[in-house]
């Protein structure tokens, strides 16, 4: 029993891990609107059921890629000050989310309609945050309200992002950080 | 010459009214991952070419019937008061964004990539905002920052809606304001 389960998670595993190839290299040669799911079936080597059943539709498959191509590779920078490390982090966050490749990510999370991929998304952005804050704390630092630096810092770069009404720029961040611990 | 302008922006529009009026049919019958040009085209009365040439793609399209729902239907309520103004705008925003169909609405609006569409909408909200800063002007009160008012208020409760990791509820709205007000 405790078997026929590893054996099954390894099965889902590798049906994900091949089903987001087959996506990612469409995405490479086609425009996103001519993707369907028999076409990611077919290039997956899986049949479209399979994908209908787990991902529900195109939009949280895309959805479900982009989020796993959010995820952080490694640890937050450490620059030795709290507000330093935090500029540091919305300043990395703000030009990789407002390239063409992070927009995409970004509709493509938000188009899917709510669900996992949103919260995923948001979590990896309170993970990261948190780390900075503990890390300040052991320098023995003050500290920061994570959920205070999400409204300040973090909603408003964003907003500027897939509202395009204004650019997300690096003095603009540091003005955001600046208003953070402006009390 | 200006009588043929003129009879091609009537067809254009009466097009556009036939369209969003097929889109938005079919989206209460319908899942809208079911929905495809064709389908609207047929019930349009109009050829897909003509919705590929004027739309682009489906998300575009649905993107533009969704801006089209966000257009304000008049002016924002006067309360006498200017915080006061400001609350009573972004609690029933954030309600209205916060419900099902607000939902769908921002999800087809950014979804759609950018373009026209997330400008209009956050444009909606600009003018908003703007009309009670001239209200408040008028009366002799001192007045706010319209790009203060979208970082502070407006960008938070939007960022808690997309993401679902905090839900803007009236006394979070509230609490954005006097934030706004606090220096």
């Amino acid at each position: 029993m405790a078997r026929e389960m590893i054996r099954q998670g390894g099965r889902s595993a590798r049906i994900q891990e091949e089903v987001h190839k087959a996506v990612n290299a469409l995405l490479k040669t086609r425009d996103r609107s001519e993707i369907t799911v028999p076409m990611v079936a077919e290039l997956a080597g899986v049949t479209p059921s399979t994908l209908y059943r787990r991902w529900g539709d195109l939009s949280q498959l895309l959805a479900d890629v982009a989020v796993a191509h959010m995820r952080p590779i490694g640890e937050p920078e450490d620059t030795g000050n709290m507000q330093h490390d935090i500029e540091t982090f919305i300043v990395q966050y703000a030009e990789e989310m407002s390239s063409k490749v992070g927009r995409q990510m970004l509709a493509d999370i938000i188009g899917s309609g709510g669900g996992s991929a949103t919260v995923k998304c948001c979590g990896f952005t309170y993970l990261h945050l948190e780390t900075l804050n503990h890390r300040a704390l052991a320098r023995g630092e003050a500290g920061f309200s994570v959920d205070d630096a999400v409204d300040v810092v973090v909603a408003p770069v964003i907003y500027h992002i897939l509202f395009e009404d204004r650019e997300p720029t690096p003095d603009y961040c540091r003005e955001r950080v600046e208003r953070l611990f402006q009390r």
